[in-house]
């Protein structure tokens, strides 16, 4: 069981590494490109029967306490096998 | 319309950040995590208009070599709104 938690910056917040990548990108060529923003991303492994319904707040709090910056920072927490 | 990459470090890498983290989140008394694996995820955004399957390849090709590298790293890519 594992839970994957995804970290961007928020939309207001300059991602100075994105904007490099997509200038990059366009200087090779991919015009298709618009924009470019990048984020972290953390796969955590669950120990083995652990109960997801109560593992699920303690998830969210590393999420918002640990892993991200909520000043700075959105989170989106999936769970998956 | 939009482009997700997701990139992890392969399997057999050691990943330090990861290994950090567990560590931290153990400390701090987060027993049900077993382990933390990072990695990078980046949100493409795509010029309006732009053909998902003429514009897939393309994707393919950026992932692998300028997201990702293939040596040590693995990615996945999905679309979206």
């Amino acid at each position: 069981m594992k839970a994957y938690v995804y970290v961007t910056l928020k939309k207001t917040v300059l991602d100075a590494q994105g904007k490099t990548v997509t200038q990059a990108l366009r200087g090779m060529g991919h015009t298709a490109i618009a924009d470019v923003r990048q984020g972290k991303y953390f796969e955590l492994t669950l120990a083995e029967g652990t109960d997801l319904e109560a593992v699920r707040p303690e998830i969210e709090q590393i999420a918002a306490e640990v892993l991200a910056n909520p000043v700075i920072e959105d989170y989106r927490i999936e769970f998956g096998g």
